[in-house]
């Protein structure tokens, strides 16, 4: 039987009909003229949604992957950092930190809200100024927060010289992120979410003062090793061999982002954004974030419905993939995304199908 | 202009049309019953051509990240360890192992020839008995080499309780490799050579020796961590976000692959491989390695032709990408692969080309 698959889910998110084409075309060397110019047009393009005139880098592996990366080209043994969470994602940080023996300070806020800039000054100031990075998230998919970035790295700067890193994997060509202007050190995301790509690739934007800090950075590291990666860039390839097809797909992402213009796909997104939340709330339902991002919805279910039992429901009778709540928030949300390639009449079907079996969920429940 | 583009390298490879029509399908979420079903394929395919009873796992990752991943999972601080190299990509070993503070004893045999197994049991016995692993290549397409990875296994195991961990990241499913029945407690290989698919998935068979060791190591691993891909296993899941598309890819080849029967790939690949060195010796050149893989040919250039010059050549007049030597051997050799779907035609094509730039800059050198 034929089937359709929606995809609401925070990455992998769908691809626009180009860029699938693209991942089914023959797979070039990737030490020729052709993939040096298609990998040219990545890092070209990668620059222009990171919103960068410094180096960015794009290895093969998951977003979690440039995650630790991120760890292991910026932190020393011993050294002191402090990670501002609001979620799951902001918890990888000092998890990934800790798996390389450090023991950052960490700063949880209140699941649902974003990182409090007057708390986290008073957190920064308590950390002290050893502190060598702030590990930041930009929109935590665990709970549909977004951060503000902007002003949390200004917080930083005014305090010492830390560097700022931003997990925006599920954020970055989606809503705003200006790596330069908020001077942001490093910045790393995703090939799956907003950036409109099947998953395997992970980004990083990097400053100058970060490479600084890299190039005299004692963790172990060698696959991640962000100095291979920058010698590579010259010749127009990757230390190691780059997934082909997806830096071929990439290029054509980024050719439809920037038809439309970044800022407007900003604004198609916060308007999805805004018209989903509504249209929750028109169903009865609350939304789970105070500090809702633009690039998924966290939606707080009925104490009486199971969350995992919806998802479920949504996928195998309607083939309709939302996301459920992780760890703490198993059960108890259910997450439609809206970034990418996700069209309002995608979110119009979930939510449709969430009200049928809301309603055929309620007398069970009464 | 149409070009058409003829892969002779060691990956990536070309992919058979049933491999890049997988590739060009819409993304599948990766938390569905599809995608676990899915996946529980490949893990089944990987078992067939690792030959394995034992734990397979798949990661994101260029193949080098598989190597750094055994690395990572094995060894402790301190740990003793030995590397045996016939080549760029068993001196890998070394470096990734050195990037994590360890001091592997380093074997590194005369390029071109096989590690022999005498002389590895005399390094074997000096470096002790404390070496907690042997790390070892199946085919190191450096030189174009293969190595008698079951007599080095064998011998290790006469020698201590050292894991052997074995870089059959060229050599898998393209020559004979039996991972339970030779000892090989762990195996590396990837997605684009002899698995025909695109770059961008590592894979690992793991023995249950080898998981008592993981289970204790200490070296700093998060995103490697196997313990964390062995605990998702049950659920058809990998932990972090997979490349959904080249899963979907891998089971399709794995597909042709168990169509043909992994023995009788085997044999294509060797038949393809001597045809091409006669080939090559039939038009006057010699071979590099002394004990030649099945997976690529290394071709000795007379003294006065460029290497590099000749690689650029087949590209840029025929559409032909070849190899040409790494580090030592740059500009001296020529790697032409036969591995995966490279058929005899496309073997037939780069000979052809070859032999007419020979013929062209013969004049010039004479």
């Amino acid at each position: 039987m034929m089937k359709r698959f929606v995809l609401l889910t925070p990455g992998p998110t769908p691809l626009p009909p180009e860029v699938l084409a693209k991942l089914g075309e023959p797979i070039l060397h990737h030490r020729t003229h052709e993939f040096g110019e298609l990998f040219r047009d990545a890092i070209e393009g990668l620059k222009y949604v990171f919103r960068t005139k410094g180096t960015v880098l794009l290895q093969c592996g998951s977003g979690t992957s440039g995650m630790e990366a991120a760890v292991a080209n910026i932190l020393s043994p011993g050294d002191a950092a402090l990670v501002a969470s609001c979620g799951v994602f902001g918890n990888r940080w000092t998890k990934i930190a800790k798996a390389y023996g450090l023991a950052p300070a960490h700063h949880e806020e209140e699941w649902g809200r974003a990182v409090e800039p007057e708390k986290f000054r008073r957190t920064l100031e308590a950390a002290g100024k050893d502190v060598k990075a702030v590990f930041l998230t930009h929109t935590d998919t665990s709970t549909g927060v977004a951060c503000d970035v902007r002003e949390l790295a200004r917080i930083v700067r005014e305090h010492s010289d830390a560097l700022v890193v931003v997990d925006s994997i599920s954020g970055l060509g989606a809503q705003p992120l200006e790596a330069d202007e908020w001077g942001l050190d490093v910045v790393v995301a995703a090939s799956q979410k907003g950036l409109m790509n099947a998953p395997g690739l992970a980004f990083a934007s990097v400053s100058e003062r970060a490479w600084k800090v890299i190039d005299k950075a004692r963790l172990p590291r060698f696959y991640w090793d962000w100095r291979t990666y920058r010698a590579s860039l010259p010749n127009g390839e990757t230390p190691y061999t780059p997934a082909v097809g997806l830096v071929a797909a990439q290029v054509e992402a980024f050719r439809l982002i920037r038809e439309a213009g970044l800022e407007n796909v900003w604004v198609r997104t916060r308007v999805l954004a805004e018209y989903t939340r509504r249209a929750v709330e028109g169903l009865g339902l609350s939304l789970f974030a105070k500090a809702p991002c633009d690039v998924l919805t966290a939606v707080q279910l009925p104490k009486d419905i199971d969350g995992e039992a919806m998802v479920k429901a949504l996928r195998d009778r309607y083939g309709i993939s939302i996301a459920g709540g992780q760890e703490k928030l198993k059960g108890r949300i259910v997450r439609i995304a809206h970034m990418g390639a996700i069209l309002q009449e995608d979110v119009d079907q979930g939510l449709a199908a969430l009200k049928k079996e809301l309603a055929a969920a309620a007398p069970a429940v009464k």
